[in-house]
């Protein structure tokens, strides 16, 4: 079975064999043949993929109803693949979603890495550090580095930590995010995890 | 007594009459004849001003030892003014620092609302919201606007009552974030509290 999820920058494949990507700028999706069950964020090339027969976009099989409308449908299949949990998923922006006993709470969007680094910037060249993953968050800074740091992870973690639930890291900048929450679990697989959880329910 | 506190954009003047602003752009400090007493986070002007005899920079009369060198002189004279309390500066950049029993603890820095604003325009067009200033903090967003004024405000909110302590709010912003920290002491003048402390203790 060939999973595909497109996101705003490539083609996310998943088979038996393990996962690829291609660029969405430079694959062209009819040279898959067989089968694809996929989702997409991208709303130009998902008008291009309903053309292809043998695409088939699972977004359709989900009951939305405790979801809302303008959501990614990366962060609802993120949602479908655990019961109860907080995932992080840490891309462009860091999306939190909190899910209760299945049902999709409610969820927020914090900037990603790279979008932060490049605000302090702007704000000042004095604010021109790199993000200090070895930060202590339990003192108060007293640097520069560390004050910019604190201000992106700590104030991230207190309100994540709030909730009181499992964390779940998940996105391209997952593994980065592992240092400020070390008792998260880290599943890349996490979106995938949700399409074969919402196809086994249907196929 | 004129006090003047120089920021990236204006000389900010208090004397018994009240407060008023030039820009850095266009004005001339050696217009003033009187004894003017400052601070300035703007290391060039400050180079300018120290030709000037009547203007007296009073950095100088604060010790040190428990702030830091990099450190906005603003933000070290806001914590003069207090004993005991978090201090939100809301400019360009939201500045966040804790004071018990007269000693700075530390302090961290997070991106102003325009730049923040400005941050998630730029990761997304579908995320080109105002902030939601009435946003209900207790209840997990289910619409784009309010998940990234949640993730602006509840974020930054989290970790500051996490401090249990009194809440100073004080900068160009201090108005708006009032609605997020409703029980804070909204404190225009601050700096220049700060400011009248430190001369008390030496004139």
């Amino acid at each position: 079975m060939l999973l595909c999820d497109v996101g705003n920058t490539s083609y996310h494949f998943l088979d038996e064999e393990g996962d690829y990507k291609q660029s969405v700028k430079t694959f062209d999706p009819k040279t898959i043949t067989q089968k694809v069950y996929y989702i997409c964020v991208h709303s130009h090339i998902n008008l291009e993929l309903k053309k292809l027969e043998n695409w088939i976009n699972i977004a359709t099989f989900v009951n939305m109803q405790h979801y809302y409308k303008t959501m990614g449908i990366d962060r609802i299949f993120a949602c479908e693949a655990i019961t109860h949990g907080v995932i992080i998923d840490a891309g462009s922006a860091i999306t939190v979603d909190v899910v209760t006993n299945n049902i999709f709470e409610g969820g927020f969007i914090y900037p990603g890495v790279h979008a932060m680094q490049n605000t302090y910037e702007n704000i000042s060249s004095a604010l021109k550090y790199p993000f200090n993953y070895d930060i202590d968050l339990t003192v108060l800074p007293k640097n520069s580095q560390d004050a910019i740091s604190y201000g992106f992870f700590k104030t991230l973690y207190s309100e994540v930590i709030a909730h009181q639930k499992d964390i779940y890291l998940t996105g391209g900048d997952a593994q980065k995010l592992l240092k400020i929450f070390p008792h998260a679990k880290l599943v890349e697989s996490l979106i995938f995890d949700g399409m074969k959880k919402v196809l086994k329910e249907i196929l």
